[in-house]
């Protein structure tokens, strides 16, 4: 079975239980910190899960990188205290995230109860990816509307595979995603894991 | 009992029943056209509520307006339909609407079933009001994020009491919604009122 | 000559001149009051005059309207007050207008001296149109910020042709406005028009 | 003298030379990577350049940080090249940043003539200031527009004093920059500037 294959089926399974990948770190040199990437999306149709698993596919590819991809109903805490940085996938439902993606960032307050002034997700990397019918019917708006909630815990945002972030383009004028979108889900992956490792390492040096 | 008390009791009530409110048309001339005016809020603290209540008051001293309050999810589509504009309120939660007003807004597709193609709140007035714990956490991105939703709709938004809408800081450092910012709520529920009351007009001539 | 050739000759000579259509209005009822169409752009490769053209091409379809094309540095402050609406087009550079397009609204304050209370615009309609070389790279938020700068002086903004305005993607991957984004652009035109032409027929009733 | 006094006077004299500062870096440990925090700013009347002081003092309680301080106008393609953050400061005109910073912008491509595709800024941190008359009138809408053109260019997006970044409210009702909002531009050189250095320090590991 092909990694390719591989990560659409592990992708499914992570519905329940959450998809937990180890890149290899088989360099001569010493290993890299750790640095550990989580994938948070929803998805109604699969096009948004197909973008997080070309996401997941980028960041494998950097070096000392675990990743967990979850369904944004399965994240927990724990999840987002652990991880160093946090890659965010919606659809675009009215120039904005999901009702359901905007709900999870709620929780950070009202269910797992992180006191905003101790700002726990300080310093880990935030990003986003989104797929939305048509050309620009919210992409930038949503993932600016993501940026804006890593923002304001004093996370630190870049983008990547595209000047804001990996976006698809799902409706009828363009089914689907497609070769050039995956590809671009990837390079965000593989820009984010590369950033957040720069940043681990900076920060125990 | 004073129009003000009255509105702020009226707004309690609201939560279950929907408040209607008829201003008066007692002109000399000719009633303008009925417009009718929703208003549409969550609130947890009732700061958002109050604001609601300024933004009723505001619409009811323009002639010829009907009025109707409720909390996001009691509205009905055909709340939506019957409407010539629409006021969305919201607290601010990272940045953005609530994870509430989101999922009222992604209602119109889940739940109301408009198909998007029919654009059945075309030409109809939308505006939006926010309450934040300080002054820059998201005030105007989540008005933009509100006017977004709108736009997408082809509906026509208009701000009025600030830049973007009427909002009020309402964390330690100002608790509350203050008189000022009454003010501000008042004046986006007269201008949203004007301007609708003026399209009807023009929609009938 | 058909209409389009003309308006596309038309175009080329507003550089200098401005460029005034009237639209027919021979409907065997009353004339609609006319109604003043601004279009207002920069263009340095000739991509976004070009949706400047499709955009007064929209509205000349609609009955009672007088049309007015402009390069962003001719515009007078007496172009700005004697308008109904406000059409905005610019190249994205850097996810929002040009700094020409910038220039121009900071002139309104700067060098036609609109006291700010005034509110000169208010009340008229404001639209954006924006080219750019990729898909997501700041179409959004370009016609946001040109939309944010209307709203704060009280302008109705709408969109059309687009989530929230016409766009054309111009790099590359798609050289060139296409006749799809032409459409578009046709269709921010006639929207901004009907629209316009209804408000100005409701402020005088 | 002191330091905020000499940090008024020097800024002052920015305005034709460049204001560079070395913060003290007498650890005992090996002294950090040099880290270049680059603040760059427009300001008519003084109230941003005094915003812009304050991020620099801010930045100079970091060690290991040297820190130049320019108008926008000053700024050289080198200053570019060669820091490691970029802290961009603008009054708001019409809710977006000044002509004067958008063609600061624009001026990496048609004066500097960074080749888009090089990427040149990436991975240098990012982060704005902002001045405006009121509270809610273009603040975070501009900081987000500053925010964009740092995002395109792959830059790392940081806020620091503020959700979104430092602000001030300088019109009527709170005329001036006052010592919180002087606090919160402190805090935004600090977190910059301690950002900046870990990525640095994270880039040569």
């Amino acid at each position: 079975m092909n990694k390719r294959k591989f990560l659409r089926q592990a992708g499914a399974a992570s519905v329940a239980a959450g998809l937990v990948l180890a890149s290899r770190s088989s360099e001569a040199q010493a290993p890299a910190a750790d640095t550990k990437v989580l994938i948070v999306y929803h998805s109604v149709t699969g096009n948004t899960e197909k973008m997080a698993q070309g996401v997941a596919e980028g960041a494998t590819g950097v070096s000392g990188i675990s990743i967990l991809v979850k369904k944004v109903g399965e994240v927990t805490g724990q999840d987002l205290l652990a991880c160093d940085a946090l890659i965010v996938g919606s659809p675009i439902y009215f120039a904005n995230m999901a009702g359901e993606v905007k709900t999870f960032f709620d929780s950070w307050a009202f269910k797992f109860h992180f006191p905003f002034d101790d700002l726990k997700m300080r310093n880990k990397v935030g990003a986003a990816f989104v797929t939305g019918a048509s050309v620009s019917n919210g992409k930038e708006t949503t993932m600016q509307s993501i940026h804006a909630a890593m923002l304001i815990n004093q996370m630190g945002v870049v983008s990547g595979g595209g000047a804001f972030g990996a976006s698809a383009t799902t409706g009828p004028d363009s089914p689907g995603v497609d070769e050039n979108e995956l590809a671009a889900a990837r390079a965000l992956g593989k820009r984010v894991a590369e950033f957040a490792a720069m940043i681990k390492r900076g920060s125990k040096a």
